[in-house]
């Protein structure tokens, strides 16, 4: 499996320092069960209308960023994938529940899960009492974990390449278009730092490696909450 | 039992709207046994050590309260009740804690628990996206919950007057200061619409009406939280 | 000329209530010269490089618009603004700029004027401290002004049609594809009113009608400001 | 005359390279006149009206400052600085403001002069867009200067000390109440930058350096308003 993070990045250095918890969100049951394709439908679809809630909110996240930047590179950044996320990734799931027979507004009246609302309000949140470097960090586990999750899953030997039910699923995540999103993601967490701190990051790390761990660990919430209708 | 909130307050209107969660909240088992003195010691240590984290983070959200005033009375209110939490209420804790061995570093440096995060950034980003009347009715809850729960706490035939170990938990909060805070918020409430919006609340009220319930669960996972180290 | 605002929009009451601000905006010597092809080209240079900055600031504005929003309807509205902003607009004045033999490091080492800065920091802060619908009042001089100006100067009988050197201008405000822009921006405002206030805005008006006399205010300055060259 | 700053200080680096516009401002002659005791009655006084309302904004950034903060000693600090604007400071304006025959209400109901409205703006704008050492660094100049300006004022061989009408502002600035709040701000400057930056602040300096020398030129712009009455 392909490494995305350079290992001097300081995604690897907060990734590293995350550890455990990291394993227990990339490697979590919810993401196994999902690449050997035996994950419930029920979770699914559970997972995939809060996760478009999510999103939402992730997209005023991105538009946090634009606003918090200084520099127009890092609000180009930040718009591009605020656009993606409204007009792209959104969508894909509206036909995966359209598939259902769940539209928009059906969606958007989904009561916000609780796992759900925490990991958001946490990321807008310190966005707004910190600076661009704090909101970038609280927002990385989610970008990159992904990328990696894909390639994790259209690598591994326990994955069903054929007639899995969530094949598209890990096909988006593991493909180029997200992959270069998650790899432009690091450069930036890199270059924003370089700008904001400086080469030694030593002083400013345990706060950002607190941040990442938090943000990881109601990752992980995100994924027990995914497995709920099959408790 | 005395009604801290006029019927026609926009506070008792929420209340009202919140219903069955209110009830899980104010008459929660961790409030009961806290009544009836029966509450395991180290119930009440985990609540109170969680609590002093929520309080550091209640005062940031009536800092941003002050911040976000447009006018000198709200902006003077808020920061009262800031001076107050940091002042008066977080210092009550050190005290507690101090009878346990346990220092404000020591506390600090306590894991946030999930439910505690939850709540605390629910209300903070309400606020930085809404204006101030959705961050007071975000603060409503607690601000003024605890209020009723002091005062139902000291009237209630179940509660344990004497030797209650939480004896001066109860008084605080059904104490004439706290009930005098509690008061001022809800007339707050019905200031600050009457400027925001008007005398017909009705077009703002279902969202006023979310907010209100949302901080009210997160309240009740709170007081679930708190029940954790018994369980 | 076509009125672009219906008269029972809020736009047309916040603008009647600005009365001779407005006219002191739209009506400016700068606008005039514009018009007439008779403005010193220093003039216009300086204005286009500063308003290269503004437009900057401007985006972030929409940025902010975006993560204040509660509905995706006004989320993808504000987000296809910034985007328009971003990747039209500032495209624009980078090609006249260009002309000029200046480049965009040139433009953002331009020193920002005082005028500059004090429209854009007064429109964020006002976004921030507030909500949606107190962003958008302090937006909508610029948005709804410019293009007013742009239809007033295309119509007008001093405008000079062939050869004036900023006839591109009068063409981009004037054209359907901006026109369209402001529309859409005084529907938002009413759709936005209807949500965070209701049908009756008397209350809610002497703020919302200060806001938008003070950005036109700044307005007006941000035009003296483009004259100063040729003081 | 005393130097407050430690040459090795953020503070005295900042203001180094803020160079002629630090002269500019602590040098104004606004500031000389009031030494004298020769400034024009008027225009003390519309400067007083129109510093009440900076400091209800100046009281807002300080929230703003308890709300940025991680740490607790960050929040108190700020906290103490608030309840001093609120409580005492603007309660002294209102004081000298009543010898005119001005009360409260009437001195909100002055216009905002445009060139308060951009220092305050700018201030509270880079406190949401950066993080809390952004904002103290748009405060320092105020808080810092002001102090400094009442020690020269107090020891300049050109200053009146026997009836200047201006004594007792001389006095307010150069006692030690007020003293003691600048040097505590300018070692939570160095205290904050040692949390977010570490020892080596060359990559930040350019943008703090920026923010410093913009927020003192809003300062000369202040004074200069001063002066307008008697133009």
């Amino acid at each position: 499996m392909t490494e995305i993070a350079p290992a001097d990045s300081l995604f690897a250095r907060l990734r590293g320092a995350a550890g455990e918890a990291w394993q227990g969100y990339t490697r979590h049951a919810f993401v196994r069960q999902l690449g050997r394709g035996d994950l419930p439908e029920a979770c699914f679809k559970h997972y995939l209308v809060q996760d478009y809630i999510f999103l939402k909110h992730f997209a005023r996240a991105y538009a946090l960023a634009v606003f918090k930047s200084d520099a127009l590179d890092d609000m180009r950044q930040a718009a591009g994938t605020l656009d993606a996320l409204l007009n792209e990734e959104m969508s894909l799931h509206l036909r995966y529940c359209a598939g259902w027979g769940l539209d928009e507004a059906a969606i958007l009246a989904a009561p916000e899960a609780a796992q759900n609302m925490a990991y958001t309000r946490f990321v807008l949140e310190r966005g707004l009492s910190g600076d661009l470097l704090d909101l970038l960090t609280a927002l990385a586990p989610c970008v990159v974990g992904y990328a990696e999750i894909g390639l994790w899953l259209a690598a591994d030997a326990d994955s069903k390449r054929d007639n899995n039910p969530y094949g598209d699923w890990i096909e988006t995540y593991s493909g180029e278009s997200y992959q270069s999103v998650a790899r432009a993601a690091i450069e930036q967490l890199d270059r924003v730092a370089a700008r904001r701190v400086g080469n030694d990051l030593s002083a400013r790390l345990p706060a950002l490696e607190a941040t990442f761990e938090a943000a990881t660990r109601l990752e992980i919430g995100f994924w027990d909450m995914g497995l709920e209708p099959a408790a």
